[in-house]
């Protein structure tokens, strides 16, 4: 199996992805094995995060863009990080109708979200997805999410790159961004620059380049960066554009030691995040502990007990 | 104790903070206890949390707007959460001198942050201290961050209502609002809009008022809000606005339900925090565990393992 991903076998990736997605501990070991198998020379891609809410035409884009990229030879994954989805229902069927021309691209990928009530779990198999698509030699690998709770943070903790998807505001529609987005975009991109709306589209990137300046400026940003530009999935505008910034910034984080070391910062954070996750597992696994949790909080929530004591309570249970 | 402190005597409530802010287990038993006594029927102060890197003006702020509000005859106390700072060195004089005459007024009380290297840590008795504070009478509890780290998203944590303080900005010195920040304001206050800066801080509040337009409206906030206005500690321009602005968004959250949802997600918030830092400490405290735990990170971070093969190798350790 290991040997056909490399070879850049789409369905032998398809079942590993499918593998690695499983709950099963059997299918968990066999998943983990193979990605240590797999991340030995793995060649990297470069990984960017898409975040864009429904409506601001984010399946055109990843179209349109893929469709950019492959005309160039570059192969190009796309995976998604979508907790609300739940595979039955046909969003499999959903994500390649919605990309007709990608999903039939040869050097396109395209894999829906997992289905898993919860987020930590769906980001983790998408984690493991995107190294399964570097192991296959993917060039980029595009991981989308429709911003759920948390989770274009969590998408931004397994991306190079992150990048915002807007649609032009007319006057009385501003206030649309989700809170925190703006503060971890690398590039904004305001989508649907053609037609009636394009002059709506140019309004709304000044908004966001005015916006985007009052931030302190990061370490990891060469001037100019995060930047806000216009660009059409419909007529291509824009889209060789946003590519050169995306390498022009991935060159210079490569070079400055940045690129490096946030992959180095990210293998460390969910480290530490699956340790936790696996403590707070052991509890939600115990119904008793599990009960006992859910009691306390509710015991907080109505005032009866401070949370250090509920806490302390918790803690003396589990010793 | 606990009479003394719903007295108001300032001087138990300062051993009362400080017995909160002690390791030794057995004070920490002694601080739930009290804790547990003082919450029951205390009444409910107003919660502000301030932010504002050096050079905002913060202090003279603080003493400028706390002396408005004693002025009114209400009882205001000042709380920091500042992990870089350590109690030796003289932060306790440091604070009362930056505030002479706040420090000296009978209805204000003044108390620098804990002494502590974990964040976390300071931002738990921070929070145990808001509650003594309360219990003694205190209207209004101000707690102020400098923004080291993740202390703002602590202290909005752990209040009613978030204000972040700035400084009028020339036009180089943009890019000066740390990221996340402007996400969970309530209101931003631009400084020093006196004498030569006041063009400048009407400038800055433009600017801001601008950006706040591009986040999408929450659930929590009236119209109008969140906003930005100019303040001058200096000569007073602007306080009792800022105070009337506090004040009706607080009223409109109690009027609507907010207010109370706030608090009791707070208060379930600290408890799990606790309930996963307690896990994490007893990791932390077993030297074993704890050198298991940085050897791994290390091979993850030089790419010897992957995350979730290292955190499976650190949960078989533990079991």
């Amino acid at each position: 199996m290991a040997a056909k991903i490399r070879g850049g076998d789409r369905r032998a990736l398809a079942r590993a992805i499918t593998l690695v997605e499983s709950g099963r501990a059997d299918h968990r070991a066999e998943a983990l094995a193979l990605i240590d198998t797999l991340r030995v020379d793995a060649p990297q891609a470069l990984r960017i995060g898409l975040s864009g809410t429904p409506g601001v035409g984010k399946s055109t884009f990843i179209e349109g863009f893929g469709l950019h990229l492959t005309g160039q030879g570059l192969r190009v994954a796309v995976l998604a990080v979508d907790p609300s989805s739940t595979r039955s229902g046909g969003s499999i069927l959903g994500d390649k109708t919605r990309m007709d021309l990608l999903s039939r691209d040869p050097n396109a990928f395209i894999r829906p979200s997992p289905s898993q009530s919860h987020l930590g779990g769906v980001a983790r198999r998408t984690r493991e997805a995107v190294t399964l698509c570097e192991a296959a030699g993917f060039d980029v690998v595009l991981i989308e999410t429709v911003g759920v709770g948390q989770s274009e943070t969590m998408v931004a903790e397994m991306s190079d790159l992150f990048i915002l998807l807007l649609a032009p505001a007319g006057g009385d529609e501003l206030q649309g961004v989700k809170r925190g987005i703006m503060e971890i975009a690398d590039l904004i991109l305001v989508n649907k620059a053609d037609g009636d709306l394009k002059s709506a589209a140019v309004r709304t990137q000044a908004d966001y380049t005015g916006a985007l300046r009052l931030l302190r400026k990061r370490a990891q940003d060469p001037d100019g960066f995060p930047k806000a530009r216009i660009v059409s999935a419909l007529t291509g505008l824009g889209l060789e554009e946003a590519w050169q910034d995306m390498r022009a910034l991935s060159d210079w984080r490569k070079e400055h030691g940045h690129w490096d070391a946030r992959r180095k910062a990210q293998g460390v954070h969910w480290f530490e995040e699956a340790v936790r996750a696996g403590l707070l597992a052991r509890i939600s696994s115990d119904k008793a502990a599990a009960a006992a949790m859910k009691t306390l909080a509710q015991e907080v929530a109505d005032g009866a007990l401070s949370p250090d004591r509920a806490a302390a309570k918790m803690l003396d249970s589990l010793s």
